[in-house]
């Protein structure tokens, strides 16, 4: 913690203390208490507080701009005045990466301007050229150079909606791969149609793999995209893109940690975690002010249960999620330098988790626990009535971040939220607080909070350890 | 006609013709024909048709530009290709006004983006101050000078969703007036929330009362005006407004017309009209896309009949219908134009009518003519089956163009639609193709087909005469 800021931010936030009026009710792990605090959960606001303060005071918070710092200092100093231990924003360095000014418009037939996003991480180019139009990646992937050598490629392909968000993740390489693709094979531009599921004119952007090349790569919006699909069904389209998009040097992101001190200093903690950063367009509302407000305000309520929890909780809000680092090409900074920082952090992590699916309503929890032991069947009690079902198995991916700890060996548990409108507002000018639906985001900090006292305070010395 | 432009565009609507299928069945103006001609109207495509590709191939077609240009040239050569008679494109002078570029910054307490459009005819400039925030029109309109001085006035009232367009029209004032109103009280910009229902993040423009001198007027999208409403609340917020919007010159436009001749030379005609121009941000595909689509549709299923109708029915394409006129001030200008070339027209004009009341279902036509006379009997036999009731009294307001020939003394017909959702895409981005529901595009069709037909055919020389 040597390096860490524990400056105060001119702006915090004074979150009334909540009382527990407990004192007549047993000790928080018996089932009465357990339905008050989900209860209590469900009127809180103090993640609605957090979420509108965050978005409405910063705006848009890009990774390692001034106004992702001056979130990460309010942060630390708001987690402080929340009464939690340790609150501290811990820097690390960065590379940055700035859409700049950017366009797109359609020359010939008639002049038409394209509402587009410039993919994160490419490195920007003016140039003018007739467009390659593919319905599909797959059309895309199997063109010839002949076809793309000189054009502007062009992938219309759309992703479904879907509940758990594979329509997203089963397109990722469009956005991921198909500028340096398309660059490969001769194309002198790159436009995809955004991977949202939005009808509105809005471009999902997102990170791309990082070029230094100069080449224009856009996301278009679906009704732009559209556009373009029945233009070029018409004749031939010319087009001009130009990007000021770029690297723009060396600077810092924060981590911004805190603690709930656990009551067994011999057990091992739980880490719960959301990002602070968010693309430009919008506030990084849902994306991921919304996981920010769930975990700290679930936290927050154990926090002022009468007793401590049996094990320390660890709160991360991870400064660049969003933005993958040129040289090596990697992902996930924020969650690589709290790795590095804390791995021989004491206590050691038993369990880590994070909320960056949207602002749906939590579906599920899986936990890797043995399935009809304590620990399961009091969490099935619990989160039934917030119509959350438990899966006594470990998830596969916890969240992009805690992936980083994954791969370190820790086990993961995961909150399965109901994606089905995520990529509406996904990376685009949309992802603002109105997006946020109220009910939803109560129905999260409930989950969480019952949770997070359940697997905190389990009596197992390693709930989630393979067995 | 002397000066009409009947250029051949390069791209012209091959619309099929579309013979009636009528030889064993009476007159057209029978029950068994209207019935015919009504469900024939509510499978046609030929509205779909015209609107994808006068939104697909012109995109924006803002009053006096290239696009609008090219548009009615198109227009016309349409118009012809689809049977109808004296098609042509008339020219008028026009000063045209343009966006420009722009942007609309918090600067603090911290740097966030807005998103913004200029308000059609006013300058822009470019500016930095406090924001003087207004829940309220009238708020506003109480403001003391002292209040306004050297600030930005920021009226925040939001117009709320109504089925008949009534939020929208109370409050044009905000809009039309507002950026002169705190330019005279000493304030140094102005920003009001669009006039829009959507909860999305585009702004709404349209006219402001035309000025020249420097002043920068934007519209707020919703979303950023409930943001700057809740920074408001915790502090002084400071603002950068820049603008290079203004008035770029003369140019012209053009009243797209064609006939179809009627049987009868001593009858007075109708007309039936929308506009072509729209915008700059969207495509104009509900406004007003689906008005030309509209009208045109019904007007050629009239045309394709066996027999001709009684009068004859002018087809007018408006242009310059969004934007006012700056010395002197005045709006319509298309309208004007066309008013001014055809005042001495034979056959005079019996009735006008205008579709330009969004992309909603019919809920009902009304026209002038006496109750449970032959006209309005047949009408509502036509039209019941469609959910279109029929009012025998003339609308005060047959439409914007409208109006002017209104002025003149003539009467206008109206078929009123249901406006309910009209506000969400109303001059912003999201003015575009997917924001038209085909099946009430085909109502409208057939409720224009039926009412064209018993209207143009009606016995009655002079059916919505005052008596």
């Amino acid at each position: 913690m040597k390096q860490a800021i524990r400056a105060a931010a001119p702006l915090t936030l004074f979150l009334a203390s909540m009382a527990w009026p407990g004192a007549a009710i047993a000790g928080p792990d018996t089932a009465l208490s357990i339905d008050h605090l989900r209860e209590k959960a469900l009127t809180d606001s103090t993640a609605w507080k957090l979420v509108e303060q965050l978005t409405t005071l910063f705006g848009a918070r890009p990774a390692g701009s001034p106004s992702e710092q001056a979130a990460a200092l309010w942060g630390a100093a708001t987690l402080r005045d929340m009464g939690f231990a340790h609150a501290a924003a811990e820097p690390f360095a960065l590379e940055t990466w700035e859409p700049g000014t950017y366009f797109a418009t359609i020359v010939a037939p008639n002049p038409q301007q394209l509402v587009v996003t410039p993919l994160g991480g490419t490195t920007g180019a003016s140039v003018e050229a007739f467009a390659a139009v593919f319905p599909t990646y797959a059309a895309f992937k199997a063109a010839t150079p002949e076809a793309l050598a000189g054009k502007i490629a062009v992938v219309l392909e759309a992703i479904p909606r879907t509940q758990d968000g594979s329509g997203y993740s089963r397109a990722i390489a469009i956005r991921m791969n198909g500028a340096r693709e398309a660059a490969e094979r001769g194309a002198v531009g790159y436009l995809m149609r955004g991977l949202g599921t939005q009808k509105e004119r809005t471009a999902n952007g997102g990170a791309a793999r990082p070029e230094k090349t100069p080449f224009p790569a856009f996301a278009l919006a679906p009704p732009d995209a559209e556009q373009l699909g029945r233009l070029a069904r018409l004749g031939p389209v010319r087009l001009r893109l130009s990007s000021s998009a770029g690297w723009t040097g060396k600077s810092r992101s924060h981590n911004v940690v805190a603690e709930i001190d656990g009551r067994d200093p011999a057990a091992k903690a739980i880490l719960v975690s959301a990002h602070l950063d968010s693309w430009e367009q919008g506030t990084g509302a849902v994306d991921d002010g919304f996981g920010i407000a769930v975990v700290t305000a679930a936290a927050k309520l154990v926090r002022d249960l009468p007793v401590r929890p049996r094990r320390t909780i660890r709160i991360v809000w991870f400064g660049a999620e969003e933005v993958s680092q040129p040289e090596p090409v990697n992902t996930f900074a924020g969650a690589r330098a709290y790795a590095a920082r804390h791995a021989t952090a004491t206590p050691p992590l038993a369990l880590v988790a994070e909320s960056d699916g949207g602002a749906g309503r939590v579906l599920r929890l899986a936990i890797g626990a043995p399935e009809n032991g304590d620990l399961v069947v009091r969490l099935r009690s619990a989160l039934s009535p917030l119509g959350v079902s438990v899966l006594a198995e470990a998830p596969r991916a916890g969240g992009p971040d805690i992936s980083v700890l994954q791969a370190t060996g820790i086990p993961a548990f995961r909150l399965f939220q109901d994606a089905s409108s995520q990529f509406d507002t996904h990376h685009n000018a949309n992802d603002v607080l109105s997006a946020i639906d109220p009910a939803a985001l109560s129905q999260n900090v409930a989950a969480w909070a019952v949770s997070l006292w359940l697997i905190a305070d389990s009596e197992d010395p390693d709930p989630a350890a393979p067995r």
